[in-house]
């Protein structure tokens, strides 16, 4: 089949039949749901630059199992080039949408499941790896977008799956039968999950002998019975809902999450990836997190939207030539390429794993991730000095477009003489929707909480580091012999 | 007649005849507004509060003029102790109503005007301040309400005033009668316009001898003849149109701000309070600039809101006890105390103008406000750390309240069994809408643009400082002898 | 007797008899050993200013006992005035001196003093009060100079001090006498201590009753038989030993830090502040830390001359009027006067205890000390950044003086013509001694460690915060109810 | 003759006849000299870790003109693995170092020339580049150390060098003659230069065409006639003159910096590389600079250091497993590791110039180079809050080894009972070394200025962004259309 083109994945999303709730209310009809399109069409966004000569070579590659021609999004890496490429992929599709384009997760969980279904067949005997090849061929051959789920409802934070005082605060396994296993729980902040055609579920920690039932990994179908998406609210959302576009800031592309609860689901065997494997569980959730943080690269795209809106106002305003504006620019670019810096160098030290697959450096991973966590906010605040108070005080579109105040906002908020007084306000409702808005919910906080919260890069970084070559590196210098 | 109660103040505004616009409509019935009426119920708490015996004496003072007992947001600093109680008011009223109570903007403009029009009529003979003290008298005697409008609409940044291809692009004095100015222009960024009982108008920056025509000051009932309200839109604004309170996060308060036009307006003389003396506008601007960045020890008050908040869902989550969660809530609050130090100490450090009234020390102020500019930025992104991704991922409260998904919400956001799930879920709508919402409008980018942008803060910083004398003290210590 | 001069003081430690160790050696005249002289000269500075008109009303104050005018270091603050002026002392000395001038430990223990023994002995029914207070008046009679000693070396810091293997590693009774107590121990860090007429010790943290023997407070002189001085080196210390001043950075003034060790020492009653009231320890450590950490309102002072030389130097290499050099100014004084705004708001904010001494308010003193720990560095860095490399690679005084090297260092390290090579060395010189010099011990780690390193003041800043009143605040606000 | 062993190496040196100033004196046995043989033994290192197995893929390369296996620092780059193994390599130097080993910057002024010299000669039709591989090959041939000599004096920063009131304020032709050029000037700050055999000469800024004498470059034998070198003194250099090492903190290795003056010197032209050509001026600055900013890759080794010794005294102090310090230690290598991050990013997104060389992604390399200004010294700030006080009031060694002081030093300063008092002192001076200290000249200010100051990073961050390419995304994504 080879490429889908963007039409193509709207019309296969069309072809699903989801069970989507928002704002209390069934959704009937998901792709052209308003709240959902946006978010559909920065999905859509991966399979349109794929079909583009200039950016083949990063947005495609060679499928190891195959040989076709595959969008990158479906490819196990090779190689450290593919490394680097993922990461220059997600920058430029982060600066093409503006937002999260949502395709990232289900790349990460497949290339765990990669290395880890290799490793537990090895020492296991078992054959998940052959059931994953088998269901990757299925999914590059089709170019099917897949969700990847991990973050369970978790419940009491202080217990252990199964001593939860609700079992299904994680999803774990109820039954076998001979024809697969039956799960129930519940997977939250599921990114672009209702514009996905699989959903690939893995455990959310490290699980022990005791919660066995929990260590589970599979793929379904989206639109498999019993699995039900309640969509998340962002801030702004409904300024999609609203006549015009402008106020939305981004005019095209949005996010969206979701709680994706499954009653009860039936899972056939060769879709079973981990069942009982409770050892593994760690390496699959570290080998996820550590693919998932470089997936970070995105926010440097984002960023990069940023940084051009914020040079834009200054220019509409008249003031791009004060030094502590282009001061301003200037730091705004140094933590944007700081942060690309950590996505590269996470990438170019990348090694190959038994099996072939290639995993990042996961230090470095992590430590590109805690900056993400931290910079963009940074990012975000001088966007908003260098934009001014007029961001949040700004009338509506209604007010512009209105016989009645129309003459006022036109007069009152030119500046100069060049500039459309429009297009000032669109550039400053691009800034709001980035750093307020339903955008700050994909470039803000999910960049602190996705991938794993700031505290868990500190842990992964505290057990990465060298500390024994540092100790013995400074002891020699001063003088303490070893005991 | 004394202190309005906050039903009293209601009752007043219902009788303002105001032309208000919003969302490409005039606005029938402002105090009912759902959009507006949240913001006009903050004010209405600068009146309820100064009822209750155990702020007495923070929220009334005696009036230098009548020995009568007022409301301090129209008190005269008539000594270091009043500023202080200022900055005590402001921390308090923001605990209380987590956003912006828009009340002070009146009251730095009358405390600016009192040592302004004194100075200018001992320099210029002329009897600005006997008017100003009538008009004090006034709005001491009624308890109102006064909107301070200073920015204008600037035009092109590069020219001065009188240069701007669109002469209305400030403020100015169209002509003169025998009974007094007719005015035309626009204030932008009017917080609390629409809930106020009157508007003083001051010039925006130091004017020129050209510029004469735009160095005027005046006050006005806010619903003269001519004056129009455009109200902006914030983050989340429609919310307040949604049935249930539980997604706006703050159930009762909110700010709003309006562009508010002068069309050709009428000020009779003794409303009149600097016309044509361009000389003093510089410290009217300086003073009133130096009053309203001491007035951001509101936003102290808004960050305990804050922290309490963060504290609460760190309970809810059940980790209030991890070593990482309870460093971040110390670093919250130590950023949330030197912001306090600042206007306490800009306060303490105060002194007496001639005339009488007391000014705050210009120079901490600044450096108060500009630690605004940045430390709710980073409390508010470590607020999102502890809350968790939840915050942005969270249904809405249709969803919570629909029989087909109220289960499963109910079910899967459940943390610790001692806790109510819609409590955390409220409690994340508040981190929200202090952070990403309505409120953040408030407590972030208003604290970065509010009585003036970062770069103010720093000129004024520079002009400030008693360089000689640090240079002096290096020189002297390292051997250098003065020429 | 009244104030002494600076001559007078230095007279008076010629009498006394210390025994005095440093490099290896017995240290024979004292104030004039070049080590310690710059020291001795910076508490020197203490007495001279205290005479001069225009410092009167800060320097000195009125003994509350003997109504006397007497010098500040040795009052017992008795209004919010007071507590203020100590804060403008401290900044005042600070820029004087540029360094640490040693004299404040000993006013902080005596207000620290004047509270507890006031306290103990209501409850208690004891008589520590009068005794302190003929202490004091002999002290303000005599205008003498206190260290205050608390830091003891403390051994395994995971064993209270009554479980140390050692049981010295904490000051402790050896055995009382009808005449008095006996001690042993060391107090670490001591500053000033050599130059110190007096030596008062205190607990160094919350004892509980198993560790009742190191419950103990007392004075004595310094040259008291059994204590003995070691003197800690500091960077750079050796350049005081050097012919010429220039590579010393600040001609005249140092610190010095000493290892205090009490061999068996012997305390009269009428010197015993506490003996075995441990309950009361945690009280004194509290106080005296919260006065101490007020006391480092001196940093700001030492910014003064950091920011003045940075200027300068700016000035000398004519880039003074450089965009990114007046920011970098500016944020220097910024941060600069943050501080300056924590050490007014303790005071501004104190309070009166019973028996009549003002305290400064706890928390913001130790928000206050918690800024010193972070921003004097980045003042540093910025310092470092406007000086240039020079800084480091200068050649020393030595190769400016001879004939052989002169004329190239003249030559090459010229920069505007008006401004002599000389001068841009010497404040070079200073900014090194103030940022890797024996002076950056006092502003940088000092400004650490001081007063309790960081996480002793996060710990205070925890328990002194309103959680309850913000918790409250934020629940009423999205409608939590109170149980 | 292949790679040289240290011992060769420290032998070279003594053949020199360098005329170098120390202290106002002629150093007469270089290498011997107690100051600077530190700083000889850490270039040594290079030699000695080029013949360890382990290392040899990182510290050697194949020459591409000989084919011979070559000291990696005299190599020029291949392609992308060269890149990346150089900053591997300064990582692993400055982890064994702990200070600067000074032998980057002769490899990357022959790296830059060799991209610049094939350019100049393209375009020109010299024959530069022939003479610059004819002296690669004799560098590499004979394994030699070049110092890589840019900055000038700079005289008044206001004029460019040919309008200079002293035409040598930068290092100039002074005339041709048929054998060669006569030059004059001086190059400030060079790094080891009394290490090196070669000098090699670069222009320190972009040259216009009045300034064509100045834009110059050559290499001479470090001991040439009319070359002289003054030392610039550090922060506790003299402590290498002290009896015991163990105040220096680095028991064996430090650096230097030398003020290089060349009183009319002459160039044979087989040793020039540029003679007038100022055209090629920026471009040779660049691109050095760039190289030069990927070479602070040492600070990560050297913070590799510093980390370890602040785990370690937190072990000696027992307090290694308390929350806040396992906190600290992870910020440290989180900052570190994004230090890392930058330098192979860098050097992995390099490119093959014409000719054949790989240089690094110069927008990236800036970006490095500006990190490096900020972090080390925050890692430096938390490694002095771990260490604690008695870093700054440690007595000295003299005092540990005196009879009449050991003994309380070994009691007081005792923490754990499994730790020798010794050990932690060392660890103590370490840190010292390395934030105050000697070694804080390179760990500190060197990251600072060395390379260009802040600021010129800052510009070329400003030049090298595509801020285009960022605007048009956000025009594009709200509605903004191209003119």
């Amino acid at each position: 089949m080879g490429l889908m083109t963007a039409e193509q994945y709207e019309e296969s999303l069309r072809k699903l039949d989801l069970v989507v709730y928002q704002s209390g209310k069934r959704v009937k009809n998901v792709p052209d749901d308003p709240i959902i399109r946006p978010s559909m069409l920065a999905v859509a966004k991966t399979y349109e630059l794929a079909h583009q000569a200039e950016y083949a070579d990063i947005m495609t590659a060679t499928s190891h199992i195959s040989g076709d021609r595959i969008n990158r999004f479906t490819h196990i890496h090779q190689n450290v080039d593919d490394l680097v490429k993922k990461s220059r992929m997600g920058r430029l599709l982060g600066r093409e949408t503006g937002c999260c384009f949502q395709r990232c997760v289900g790349m990460d969980a497949l290339n765990a499941l990669s290395i880890v279904t290799y490793s537990l067949d090895e020492k296991k005997g078992t054959s998940y790896h052959d059931r994953f090849i088998k269901y990757l061929e299925y999914v590059q051959h089709n170019d099917l977008t897949c969700d990847g789920a991990m973050t369970d409802a978790k419940g009491d934070r202080s217990l252990p799956p199964s001593r939860q005082p609700d079992p299904d605060a994680y999803l774990h396994v109820v039954r076998e039968t001979p024809d697969g296993i039956v799960v129930r729980g519940a997977k939250a902040h599921q990114t672009g999950a209702v514009n996905s055609h699989e959903i690939i579920v893995l455990p959310t920690l490290n699980m022990r002998a005791e919660d066995r039932a929990y260590a589970v990994s599979f793929a379904l179908p989206s639109d498999t019975e019993g699995i039900v998406y309640i969509i998340g609210r962002q801030s702004c959302d409904t300024r999609k809902l609203e006549a015009g576009v402008m106020d939305r800031g981004n005019r095209f592309f949005g996010g969206h999450e979701a709680l994706v609860v499954f009653e009860d689901v039936f899972v056939p065997w060769e879709r079973v990836f981990m069942n009982g494997e409770y050892e593994f569980t760690g390496r699959l959730v570290e080998n996820f997190a550590g693919y998932h943080r470089q997936s970070y690269a995105c926010k440097v795209g984002v960023g990069d939207v940023l940084i051009g809106a914020a040079q834009t106002v200054a220019e509409y305003n008249g003031v791009e030539k004060a030094a502590h504006i282009r001061d301003k620019i200037v730091e705004m670019n140094h933590l944007n390429e700081t942060l690309y810096c950590g996505c590269i160098a996470c990438a170019s030290q990348g090694h190959r794993e038994a099996g072939g697959t290639y995993l990042v450096d996961i230090l470095l991973a992590n430590v590109h991730k805690h900056n993400i966590t931290r910079f963009p906010y940074e990012i975000a605040r001088i966007a908003q000095d260098i934009a001014g108070g007029l961001m949040v005080t700004l009338p509506s579109e209604q007010d512009l477009r209105s016989p009645e105040t129309a003459k006022w906002l036109q007069k009152y908020l030119k500046t100069r003489t060049d500039v459309p007084t429009e297009h000032r306000l669109r550039i400053l409702r691009l800034i709001e929707n980035l750093t307020l808005g339903s955008a700050a919910v994909g470039y803000l906080t999910e960049s602190l909480h996705g991938a794993g919260s700031p505290q868990a890069q500190r842990v992964m970084i505290s057990r990465q580091v060298n500390m024994a070559q540092k100790q013995a590196a400074a002891k020699k210098l001063c003088g303490i012999e070893p005991p």
